[in-house]
């Protein structure tokens, strides 16, 4: 359960004394924080706990994270020339502590336990890149794609091959899984992901490919799922917008479906939440290539014991281990 | 096109001297604004300017309009004595100046072009006066309908009782159609669509029944079609996200659709814009129930010239005038 963290109050003592950065950037934390959620939760996997703004100013874009915001760009990249200035991320120089942290978290997670390694897809760092900060309607980003499509394919090109190599060093400090998320990609008609996206996540994922199990995070894709299920990925996360079963129907039986529990459920009684874990559980029916999670990331405010709880019942019905 | 107006000149010059309430409650000006995209572009129909949040104050829910947020309310609601303190809306007592300015309109609108009224629908309205403000995650919204359900219930009664009311002063000053504004209905699932908001949208459509033609409304509703299509409006408006002859699938051929081009599209250059426009004429298939229309407001720094031309292709095109 991605940010599972940040409801737990290990985590918010940590926070106190260090910056969401200062952790991402120092090992020790790092690992520290992504352990977290194992030793409280019992979770199946540690997540690397990061940012998919991490990478970006070794590419020559710098931000700052704004409390309550996220990461804000000061220059947003907006023409060939910004495009141009890109740098190649070269992660072992750029971000030498992801790799160290992945493997000192590789070291510590309890037996059975994997860690999951993650990077932004094309689109949502391209976008961060392009709107310089999260945004509604990506007018910049769909203004670039209609009016300077050559920019945007040669920004996307530049970003998918930084991914790549991003991904590859995590895969080489001991990643068992990645997680490639496109978390605003659901703001897309099916014709643009299909014209200015798709073929750069496809790249990742083929470069990927044969490494170690590759999953595509999104939100908002119900009618992206039968252009994503063509990408490369073996494993597709669906938001609770979809019910289970027609996704995978969408998907067909030879991918692997992560979701899709409301982390908005987990603010009610323990009750409630249970009810909505038993309703995807019925909706997955004991398929094999069930990962239950969350359909997006855990909201501020949640109670740490409906998570601990949700574990520990998710496990006791039997859902399949990942 | 929603929100036509703040892409024109003449706009931006009243939006100068008056603040967007002030213009909303003055009849004149409410005129003055809501023919602008009528003689600037010759759009078929003109939408009363206004603003989902205009019924509030007289529900008991003031709020302040924050430049780059929206409506603002100081005192969410939150708990059962907060929605018991909610006043039903007395349209003729608490927003008179809205009958007033349709009428106005009526009077002004050319020949052949029908005059649309509006509210927001009661999720939308009971999401803003649990959340404050816009939300991405109706983490208030969705704590409520799961902790406490009766209030949320009790909620959704009193707003759609308010809405029914403000409908049909809008309807008895001589709205042609009348729109149901859910435009954040897309953060639901399906089940929580079903059980939490349905009921309400149902009453207020089955409440307007065989006055004027009504319209629904919302976006990223991929999901949530195959109940809407139960919900009693005449139209469905879909955004882009979805495949307009999907849509139509969906919704079955008794139905009418409005949409759904991407706003984004219009940031374009008209070459991209007409393209786009043509993929969603071809999709409609001159099926007599489609109302071309964009899936969502006109963006901020929308070219005037884009949107003139759009409303002069699209005619010409033959498509169907509402």
């Amino acid at each position: 359960m991605r940010q599972a963290g940040r409801a737990l109050p290990e985590y918010r003592a940590l926070r106190e004394r260090h910056s969401m950065l200062e952790m991402a950037r120092t090992p020790e934390l790092a690992v520290a924080v992504s352990l977290q959620p194992v030793r409280r939760l019992g979770v199946d996997a540690a997540i690397l706990f990061s940012d998919i703004s991490t990478p970006l100013p070794g590419m020559g874009v710098p931000f700052d994270l704004v409390e309550g915001v996220g990461p804000v760009i000061a220059h947003p990249l907006r023409n060939a020339a910004d495009v141009a200035a890109l740098r190649l991320l070269e992660p072992a120089a750029d971000l030498p502590y992801v790799a160290e942290a992945l493997r000192g978290l590789k070291a510590e997670v309890p037996p059975g336990v994997d860690v999951i390694g993650f990077a932004g897809a094309p689109f949502t760092l391209a976008s961060y890149m392009v709107e310089g900060r999260g945004s509604r309607d990506f007018a910049h980003v769909k203004r670039m794609m209609l009016s300077d499509p050559d920019t945007w394919h040669q920004l996307m090109r530049r970003v998918a091959e930084s991914t790549i190599a991003y991904l590859r060093a995590q895969a080489a400090a001991g990643a068992d899984a990645l997680q490639l998320f496109d978390s605003w990609v659901g703001a897309l008609s099916p014709r643009d992901y299909a014209e200015f996206v798709q073929p750069y996540t496809q790249a990742v994922f083929q470069a990927l490919k044969g490494t170690v199990p590759l999953i595509h995070f999104g939100t908002g894709t119900a009618t992206l799922l039968p252009l994503m299920r063509r990408d490369g990925a073996e494993v597709i996360s669906v938001d609770w917008r979809i019910n289970l079963n027609e996704a995978w129907s969408v998907l067909g039986p030879n991918l692997a479906i992560q979701g899709n529990l409301d982390p908005g459920a987990l603010l009610g009684p323990w009750a409630a939440v249970r009810d909505r874990a038993d309703e995807v559980l019925r909706a997955a029916a004991g398929r094999p290539g069930h990962i239950f999670n969350l359909g997006h990331g855990v909201l501020p405010g949640t109670d740490p014991d409906n998570l601990a709880r949700l574990v520990a019942h998710v496990h006791e019905k039997g859902a399949t281990r990942p």
